[in-house]
C-alpha cells in the first residue's frame, strides 16, 4: 500500500492500494482519530454514505459492511448518477437527509464514487452544521488522481461548472485500485489525462517512466495494462505531486494555476462539444495545441510537442478538435473565469517545468495559431 | 467613530457611528486595499449589493451612490424581506446573479440589512467560486450586535434553522447608528436582549452601566432614549466582547459555547410560539428561566435572577412564557443540536462571567424547575 499525507487543511493521509475498500472500517476508525473498538462495537459515530445509483449497487455494500464491522453506525444515500445531478438542489436534499438523520457535527460523510460525487459529498459535509468532516473514496481514475486532492466541492449552476462550492479538505482519502478493473477505455482516458498533465507540469522523471510504461503504444488496451501493473504507483506520483503543489497555495493564489495546463482549451472544446467529449480527453487535446503554439513562440524547447504527442496518441487518445481556432477563443474569451484584459496561459518551460504567461484576451487566437 | 478590529479570518474591522451609510464607498475601498481614486474613477472592482425589499428602498441608493463615487460598479440584488425567503433556493439565485453579472473572485458583495441578509449575502460570498469577500452593513441592532461578528452565515433547511452554512468572514463591518432610529420598539426589544446578554456573560462593568442608562425602567420608549444616547458605545462593548470570544474559538470548539446563553430555553419557546415571538424577546425569557434554575442550585450567587429581572423587565420585556415547563422540555430535548446524553447549558457564576454546566437530557425539566 502506497501513502501520502498532504499538509491541507488538518492534514490527512491519501491510502493506495489493492483491497482497500474491504478495509474501509478500520482505515476511517484511525482517520477519525477512534481507538480500537470498545467492549459494546459501537463507536457512537454515524456515518453518512453518499454515492450515486452505479457506483452505489456496485461497491456500496462491501464498504457498509466494512464500517458497520468497526462499530460505525450507517445511513445510506444514493443520488441520480451523472453530471446532471451536480446541482445544489442534490446537495440540500443530502443536507436534510444528514439532518433527518440526526447526524451532527462529530458525525461524518463517506463519499463513494467519482468526481461528482466527490464534489457534491465534500460540499454537503462543508456546509451541513457549517462544516463536519469527510472520507473520501474515489472509484474513478480521474477522481483518485485529481479530484481527491485540493479540496475543491461544489456544484454546477445555470452559469455554468462549478461556480458554487467550498475549499474544504477530506479527513482521509482511500484509493482501492482495484475498481479501475471495472471502469471502460473510456473512463480510463478520461483520467489519464490528469496524470500525463501532472507529469508534464512538475516531474521529468515521473515523464518519462509514463513514456517507459506505454512503450511504443499499440492503442487500446495499452492503458489497462499499464494501469495493472503500475496504478498504485501512478496514483501515488499524482497525489504526492498535486499534494505539493496544494500545500503551497491551498486558496488558489498563484502555484495552483500551473495546473491548469491544457485547460484553457480544454474548457472550449467542452462547451464546443456540448460536453459530448470528456474532460480528459479534452485536455489531452488542450495541452498538445498549447503546446504547438508554445514551442513556435520558443517558449518551450523544440521537441516537447513531439513527445508530448508520442505519449498521447499512443495511448489511443485524439489529438486533434475539428472546430475554427478563432470558435474555441471565442468560448474561451466568454468563460466567466476568463474576464479581464488577460488570460494566464501554462505553458511547459520543458518537460516536467511548467510557467504561467499572461496573454492578452484580445490576441489568444494569435497566441495559439501555429 | 468607535473602531473595533477582529482578529478571526484574515482580520477586520467593525466601523460604528453615525452617518457611515454615506462613507461606505471610501470604508469599503480601504478595507479591500485600494489606493486613491484614480483619475478615470474605476477602482475595476465590481460590488454586488444583497439587500431585501424593505431595507433596499430605505438605504439602497444612499449606498450604492456612495460605493459608486468612490469608484466601483455596482449591481443591486433584492430578495422578498423576511424569514421565509432564507433558504437555499435564495442563495442560489444570487449567486446565478453573480455569476451572470460577471463578478470574479476578485470582487465583492456588499450585504445591507438585517441577520437573514447577513446570514445569506455572507453564505452566497463563501460560496461563489468557493469563496469571494464581502462587506457587512447592518441595519438592525441585533445584525449590528450579534450577527455581524462571529463570521456564521448560512440559510435554513426544512429539518431545522441554520442548518446548512458555512463559517466565512466578513472584510468589513460598517455600523451606521443612524439606522436605529427607524427600527420599530419590537426590533429594538429583538436586538437588545443581545446586549444584555453579553453583558451578563462577559462583563460586570459593562451590565452595570446597562443598569444605570435603564434607571428605574418605564417601559416603552426607554429603550430608545438609551440607544439615541449610547448606541455606539453599547454596540462597540459587545462586539468587543463577541470579537473576543469568536477570536478564540473560530469554529466554535468550546468558548464560544457561552453565547449560547439563555439560548437553549429560547429556542423551545420560539418553537412553541411557532416563531411568533422574536429570538430577542425568547433569549430575555431564557436568560431568567436558566438564571432562576442556576440561582437555586446554588451555580449563581443569591440576587443574580434579581438583577437581570430588574434590567430586563424595566427595559420592557415579558418575564416567562405561558407554557408547561415539561413542553419546552421536550421542544429542547428533540433539537438536533441537542442529541446526546447531555446538554451543556450556560449558567452565571456571576453577572459578568459564565460557565457551562453539563445536564443529563433525560433531567432537564429537574434542572430548570423552580
Amino acid at each position: 500500500m502506497e501513502k501520502v499525507y498532504v499538509n491541507a487543511g488538518d492534514g490527512y493521509d491519501v491510502l493506495i492500494g489493492p483491497g482497500l475498500l474491504a478495509e474501509a472500517g478500520n482505515r476511517v476508525r484511525e482517520a477519525l482519530g477512534i481507538g480500537g473498538v470498545p467492549e459494546n462495537g459501537g463507536t457512537g459515530v454515524k456515518l453518512a454514505l453518499f454515492t450515486d445509483t452505479t457506483v452505489g449497487p456496485l461497491y456500496g455494500e462491501a464498504v457498509e459492511k466494512s464500517l458497520k464491522e468497526a462499530g460505525f453506525t450507517v445511513v445510506r444515500y444514493e443520488y441520480p448518477a451523472g453530471e446532471k445531478s451536480k446541482n445544489i438542489e442534490t446537495v440540500a436534499h443530502f443536507v436534510e437527509f444528514l439532518a433527518e438523520s440526526g447526524m451532527t457535527r462529530k458525525d461524518a460523510v463517506v463519499v463513494l464514487g467519482g468526481g461528482v460525487a466527490g464534489d457534491m459529498g465534500g460540499f454537503a459535509a462543508a456546509t451541513f452544521m457549517r462544516g463536519i468532516k469527510f472520507i473520501q473514496i474515489p472509484t474513478s481514475l480521474l477522481a483518485a488522481v485529481d479530484s481527491s486532492v485540493g479540496g475543491k466541492t461544489g456544484v454546477d449552476i445555470p452559469a455554468g461548472k462549478n461556480l458554487m462550492g467550498a475549499f474544504w479538505q477530506p479527513s482521509l482519502v482511500l484509493c482501492d485500485t482495484d475498481v479501475f478493473g471495472s471502469l471502460t477505455e473510456d473512463l480510463l482516458l478520461d483520467g489519464f489525462a490528469e496524470v500525463i498533465k501532472t507529469a508534464a507540469i512538475c516531474d521529468s522523471g515521473f515523464f518519462e517512466r509514463l513514456e517507459a510504461a506505454a512503450g511504443s503504444g499499440g492503442g487500446p488496451g495499452v492503458l489497462r495494462s499499464i494501469l495493472r501493473e503500475h496504478a498504485a504507483d501512478i496514483v501515488r506520483d499524482c497525489v504526492r505531486i498535486k499534494g505539493h503543489v496544494v500545500e503551497n497555495d491551498e486558496r488558489e493564489g498563484g502555484l495552483r494555476r500551473i495546473l491548469n495546463f491544457g485547460h484553457t482549451m480544454a474548457h472550449a472544446i467542452e462547451k464546443d462539444a456540448d460536453y459530448g467529449l470528456s474532460h480528459g480527453k479534452a485536455v489531452a487535446i488542450g495541452m498538445l495545441m498549447v503546446t504547438g503554439a508554445s514551442e513556435k513562440r520558443g517558449l518551450s524547447p523544440a521537441g516537447t510537442l513531439d513527445r508530448l504527442t508520442r505519449l498521447i496518441s499512443g495511448l489511443g487518445y485524439a489529438t486533434s478538435w475539428d472546430a475554427p481556432l478563432e470558435t474555441l477563443c471565442e468560448i474561451a474569451r466568454s468563460d466567466k473565469k476568463s474576464r479581464g484584459s488577460h488570460i494566464g496561459i501554462v505553458v511547459l518551460e520543458e518537460i516536467g517545468k511548467a510557467a504561467v504567461t499572461d496573454v492578452k484576451t484580445s490576441e489568444l487566437a494569435d497566441f495559439y495559431r501555429i
